[in-house]
């Protein structure tokens, strides 16, 4: 028969440690603390496979009960009290404890073991009736709340009725007898809603709580804090039934919660603080304000060093910084819990590396203790906290990209580069973004748009370009006629100031101030090292402006995984000559506008070889949709419609409206873009093939080490990579001929329709490299628009249909499915491939080890999540080694 | 060393009927008509091989023109006549012949042989300089433009003048003497054209004339003719060069085509014509009117009665129709050629059941005789070619949906419903047609439209009613506003007559007349009982009227495969209801509205139910993104913006615009649709299921046999068909207990996105059938938006990067490899998976053979579809067998 409960206390334990996954982490460390001789309240502890038995069963096995029994009396025998002794009563607590840590998520009861009888022995015992009547009435209001699911609200409200009629406005005016009223008035509460009275026989009690604990385990916000951190819902959780001690018996009483490191800043300095004469729901009701933790020195000296040498010892036990509640009763000293502090993410870097110059961990174990996307708070500036308290908080949106920014209020691209040129700060604000709003969101310090979602232009161009960007801000209604937002009713207008948070997706009225981050800080940049020399995996980063690009260089990346030529389309008076190319019905015409663009591109191309001189450049072609390039049609149409209502001339519009029309398409994402543009018009690739090879050769010629990559997008079908290539190799050797100058190339293309991976084999005839577009190939496999999808997606993850959103975190088990084959097919005919990943997944710390694994040769990423990426595979190779 | 050339005449060959891969079938023939002892003029084919190494190596092997020699010996032989001798020359005639019959693809050269010592040989033995010289002028025109690329158009211009100059208007004016002023002018042409003199040298001319004929295997109009006809490129074509014969030396001699039977109707009745003293070009040529074949028993009848015997040997010989040409040379019969016979559909039916009624042919092999597309003409109304003679042809568009339909020009849905109701036959014209115009496209006789490709929406729907269409006709322009369309200049206006044909995307101005089909014909009633027989696969309609339903039932379909729901919304009021249910912001108005829509879907349900008494009926619930069901967004956008010009009130119109408009999608394909809206609302899918079942429920107390299997589409997460499925079978468990009645039912899924295909193991443990919806999942394995990629398909089709249109024929290489895996990876964890397919595909030939060897359990398509994949499925089981 399975055991289900084992004991701790008294130095010695049946646990230990290393069963986390049965004890969950309190009551391992419980078990452990027992062992190593620190003093813990003895106690014993509800296995998590017992959660699962009641959670499948609807109650708990019979043999539980039988074994719990036994425990009680190991514990009453060490305490020397009794569980429902009239004299000398065992108090019991019973705390939940997952595997994993979640804090506040599930339910607690304390004082267990009172009842009419009980409370007068406690009186006796602890010579103060006020605080066993206390007591005892905050147990039942806790025991109704959580096990017999009277709400909390109601006790408070009774209480406070019971208070108003005697006239009293604190707790602290209430005496032993106020508060045996209060006790008959809250057992009766719970006769009316329940039809039973309050359960006064102490096993039942703890049977009952046991089994409330369990619950707490499925309840909505434990699920929701599970799905957020990533916690299997079938670890299930354990239940630890401790002695209660108490910090509340006097002034030589107190209880303190700490940490052995600054959770906040890394710093190696013992942190925290504690109260007299209280319980720990005391210090955390903040209703006395606690003292800082080395003022416990004063107060109790021996009391003090005890608690140093002991967390000193924990810390060098666990090797990590842990975070502690004690309880001091009658100078007695208890431990009563033990974990891993959380930190920010700067104090995950810095402990991390002091821990291991300190000797403590090795360097494998300092890289795994850093979560990749902690770097993302070392990375940007962030709102300055103090600033920001006299700030209205009018929001929350999706924290699209992060960082913090501080701006004026603008609704237009061209409004917003107008004001920079006048030096001022702006935020612009829209519905959505579109391509042809970029320049306007380079001139902004961020952006802050009312729809789309993390995967939305505004999110995806906002990220690559590292400005700070909050998406899909419901409540924010833009009203680009009256100039002005409205959220919530309140009103702002062009100009006024704003803040806004991309970590968190804040958004505040007003102006805050912003703390730049320190990248160059030693902890982390040695850190990186130490990455790197784990690593496997090369990172490389989507950046196509050379500011991008050194940016990358300055994060680490390892050359350019993808630039999106298109972006450079919407520079300066480029765009006219794009849309005379599109508008152009005649060869020679659009000749004549390809024309004025090759200089352009070429020059970009030089710039971004440049600044990656001896890096590789992957170059993609032209790849959206033609009409992106054009004016709204929607917009043009209500123009038209507006003219002709005035009488006024519509010759000109029209065409182009007429031009705009016939490239309309129903799905855009489906249509007219990628290779197939270049398949009907041979002319663009040609172009942006010679501007490539051109800058190669000048850069070769001056010196610089280029390595370009051609990148096909698109590809469902070798031909059509054939097709391209054709061109690309006829017009290198055309620039290399006319130059005199050779640069070693390669062509290859993106996966990014299913039928590119579904028919790898073939494609890798062609291809000497793939990079998968995870972004198209998440759309495609899923059928999900990934600017659509945003509504159905937030259903889909509240059901619990989708555990996550597809476009943030690679599917493994569909998308994934369609890499590995891929990678597969393609090297069977290819063995030479090369093969990496620009998708957004190639910057999310999950996605990349899946990458790592799957024998990808790199991730690509924008500029600020390269360390992220980094880390990811660093300990994606660390995890492999096992 | 590889055999190159094959000789057969004198009643012998080397070669038979069976190596039509190495000689072509005219090779083949040749071969085997010679042994049979058929006369047939001596010569030699060279093979297909030898084709193909020239088109690698651009030239023939040497060995081949030494082979070739031995050959031209041989025929000397047989003819007593030598090829370059100046007394009695042989000539030759050098032909294309590849495996398939590819009729006028490929080059001729006839006369080969003459120069200008021969021609006096020939002018001497046939006693006719004039037949001489024009036979020689004939051959230098024919080598120049078929081996020399002097254009055609340039020899007749030449001869023009020559004729113009002295005063002729008639070839028949011509002397001998006139004609050798014309050999010399020719002559000098060639001259000044290539820089070199016309080849006089016989076996240069031959070895000149093979090469070329090689090479037209390869140009452009073949290449279409082998895409149209699914003939491979890599066969490549035989050459058969055999010795001239010639049907003009005087009254005696004559030449002539014919069948064995009708092509056109299939009658078993001698069928052709002739003419005497003529060579093969001039019945071609259409100058002189020839006579019926039955006609020569008059003239010659010993000629005519061997021509008869041999014919009914060859046709007993080949076991089907024979298409032959004939030459008599001075009373000498000579078979030139014995092929088989096209035929038209109707033809291709009567004549396979006469071939196996008569005991020619087995059942087996008669239903192998009839390409399924056939069926098509025999299903449909036809225009009268008596009554389009004297109509305009305004434009070809697309076949988009099969047969003949006359009316008057409508441009709107309720335009075509008022006129309908008058008595009057409409034709709905439109730019393209969207869901809430199925009413119009009910009430008229056919459909056009100017945008879309063959599977867009009016191609669709069209030929699920089985409405003729002709659609993407991209050179008529529609003017709504001025109710006139443009087509090349001329002007059709509302109201005037059209006629459209769907199987050929024919347009004609005017009022043609009407055949109807006669689809109860004994012959094809008969030939589908056998192809039953064969069929081992089950056949389904996609229908959801009862009237298709009725229509599908005749075709021979075994239930509905896909019965889409939403086109039940449009019908009468019911939109009314819809826009109030997706308009509501509030569960309760909602709930509303679907109530109203409760009773309108039972009664659908029941009289479809009723019509398909005993067969299975699948339900899809809900499947297009709500915004179809309201008005364009655009046309909104218009509207308010010329009612603000005009400073009317828009608050209404404004509010129904702000809803629209938060429905709205850039990429509605893959937007919110499909199972996501009953995810979302799930009380919609509660609705139709409840609709369902109390259909199913009172068909059973009516004694009608009903089997209704609910369908959830765009699955791709198991969970998805989870959360469905629970509503499905909650709401019959409801219904059921209410009415004290159960019907037994299924709840299955469509696979038609990637993932859906990819997770098919999982998702099969909650389906008990699969469906395949390949429309949809050709777009999203490709990426193609089926509204949006007609105009790059076809350059794909042009450029050779795609074969086939994937919207019409299955891909086998991507989307059949996801089919395939799902059907293996769903009977794996569901070996009773019931796996069916319901994209248009299910009415395509090959891919329902394709259906078939892949293991699914039946296809559905358009009812007219029906007995054409019947015939599919049974051809793919015969050739399953081998």
């Amino acid at each position: 028969m399975a055991k289900h409960v084992y004991a701790f206390g008294g130095g010695t334990a049946e646990g230990d440690r290393t069963m986390r996954d049965t004890l969950g982490g309190k009551g391992a460390n419980l078990a452990e603390m027992s062992r190593a001789g620190v003093p813990v309240p003895p106690g014993f502890t509800i296995t998590t496979g017992t959660c699962l038995l009641y959670l499948e069963h609807g109650k708990t096995p019979d043999e539980v009960d039988q074994e719990m029994l036994t425990h009680v009396a190991k514990v009453e025998e060490l305490t020397g009290q009794k569980f429902g002794d009239v004299e000398n009563p065992l108090l019991l607590s019973v705390r939940s404890g997952a595997k994993f840590s979640m804090p506040g998520m599930m339910d607690t009861v304390l004082n267990l073991g009172l009842n009419d009888a009980t409370v007068e022995g406690l009186a006796k015992r602890s010579d103060n009736p006020r605080f066993a009547y206390d007591s005892y009435r905050r147990f039942i209001q806790m025991f109704g709340d959580v096990v017999l699911d009277v709400p909390k609200h109601d006790f408070e409200e009774l209480l406070g009725e019971i208070k108003a009629h005697k006239g009293f406005e604190l707790d602290t005016q209430m005496t032993a007898d106020d508060w045996k009223d209060v006790i008959e008035a809250f057992k009766k509460l719970v006769m009316d809603r329940l039809g039973k009275s309050f359960p006064e026989e102490a096993l039942q009690q703890l049977r009952m709580a046991r089994d409330a604990v369990f619950r707490s385990w499925d309840n909505p916000r434990a699920n929701v804090y599970r799905r957020m951190n990533d916690i299997p819902r079938d670890l299930g959780t354990a239940v630890n039934v401790q002695a209660m001690v108490f910090g509340n018996l006097g002034d030589t009483s107190g209880t303190g919660v700490g940490f052995t490191r600054n959770p906040a800043t890394g710093e190696n300095h013992f942190y925290g603080e504690y109260l007299l004469n209280a319980q720990g729901e005391d210090v955390v009701a903040g209703v006395r304000t606690p003292q800082p933790i080395d003022h416990l020195n004063e107060v109790l000296p021996e009391v003090y060093q005890e608690l140093r040498d002991i967390t000193d010892r924990l810390e060098k036990h666990y090797k990590d910084v842990q975070d502690f509640e004690f309880t001091i009763q009658d100078k007695k000293l208890y431990m009563l819990q033990t974990r891993s502090g959380k930190r920010t993410g700067p104090a995950a870097v810095r402990i991390a590396v002091d821990m291991c110059e300190e000797g403590l961990i090795d360097k494998k174990t300092a890289v795994m203790r850093v979560h990749p996307n902690q770097l993302d708070q070392l990375l940007h500036p962030i709102l300055d906290p103090t600033s920001t308290g006299s700030l209205e908080l009018l929001t929350k949106g999706l924290p699209a990209s992060p960082g913090a920014a501080v701006g004026k209020i603008v609704f237009t691209a061209d409004h917003a580069v107008e004001e920079k040129e006048k030096g001022e700060a702006v935020i612009l604000v829209r519905g959505e973004t579109t391509p042809d709003d970029i320049h306007g969101m380079e001139a902004a310090k961020g952006i802050l748009t009312s729809r789309g979602g993390m995967t939305s232009h505004a999110a995806v161009v906002a990220r690559g370009m590292g400005a700070p960007c909050v998406a899909g801000a419901g409540e924010v209604n833009v009203d680009y006629r009256a100039k002005k937002i409205t959220v919530k009713g309140k009103v702002l207008n062009e100009g006024e100031w704003i803040s806004i948070d991309g970590s968190t997706g804040e958004v505040f009225a007003g102006e805050a101030n912003t703390i730049d981050p320190d990248v160059e800080s030693g902890h982390l940049a040695k850190f990186m090292v130490w990455v790197d020399e784990f690593r496997k995996i090369g990172v490389r980063a989507n950046a196509e402006t050379p500011r991008d690009a050194a940016q990358a260089r300055k994060f680490g990346a390892e050359g350019i995984g993808l630039a999106r030529t298109e972006h450079m389309f919407f520079e300066g008076d480029r765009i006219q000559h794009v849309q005379d190319m599109i508008l152009s019905t005649e060869p020679a015409a659009r000749q004549a506008a390809l024309d004025k663009l090759l200089p352009e591109q070429r020059n970009d191309f030089y710039e971004v070889f440049k600044v990656m001189d001896g890096f590789p450049v992957i170059v993609r072609t032209l790849d959206p949709p033609l009409h992106e390039f054009l004016p709204k049609r929607e917009e043009l149409m209500v123009e038209v419609a507006e003219m002709k209502a005035k009488g006024e001339d519509v010759t000109e519009k029209q065409k182009l409206l007429d031009r705009v029309n016939e490239l309309h398409e129903f799905n855009p994402m489906l249509g007219h873009r990628g290779c197939r543009l270049g398949i009907t018009f041979p002319e663009i690739t040609k172009m942006q093939a010679q501007a490539i090879f051109e800058a190669a050769v000048q850069c070769a010629k001056d010196g610089i080490k280029v390595i370009p990559e051609v990148m096909i997008p698109l590809v469902g079908n070798v031909k059509e990579l054939a097709d391209q290539k054709k061109i690309v190799v006829a017009t290198a050797k055309e620039v290399f001929e006319k130059a005199g100058q050779e640069v070693h190339y390669m062509v290859g293309t993106m996966i990014e329709v299913p039928r590119g991976a579904l028919t790898a084999d073939e494609v890798a005839k062609e291809a000497e490299f793939f990079s998968f577009g995870t972004n198209d190939l998440t759309q495609t496999t899923f059928g999900f628009s990934r600017d659509d999808s945003g509504p159905f997606i937030k259903d889909y993850l509240a059901k619990g249909i989708l555990e996550e959103d597809p476009f943030q975190v690679l599917d493994q088990a569909g998308v994934g499915q369609l890499v590995k084959m891929a990678v597969e097919k393609g090297r069977k005919t290819n063995p030479k491939l090369e093969v990496g990943i620009c998708g957004e997944h190639g910057g999310e710390p999950k996605s990349v080890k899946f990458c790592a694994n799957s024998g990808l040769n790199y991730v690509s990423c924008s500029p600020f999540r390269v360390p992220i990426a980094r880390l990811a595979a660093a300990q994606a190779a660390i995890e492999a080694e096992g």
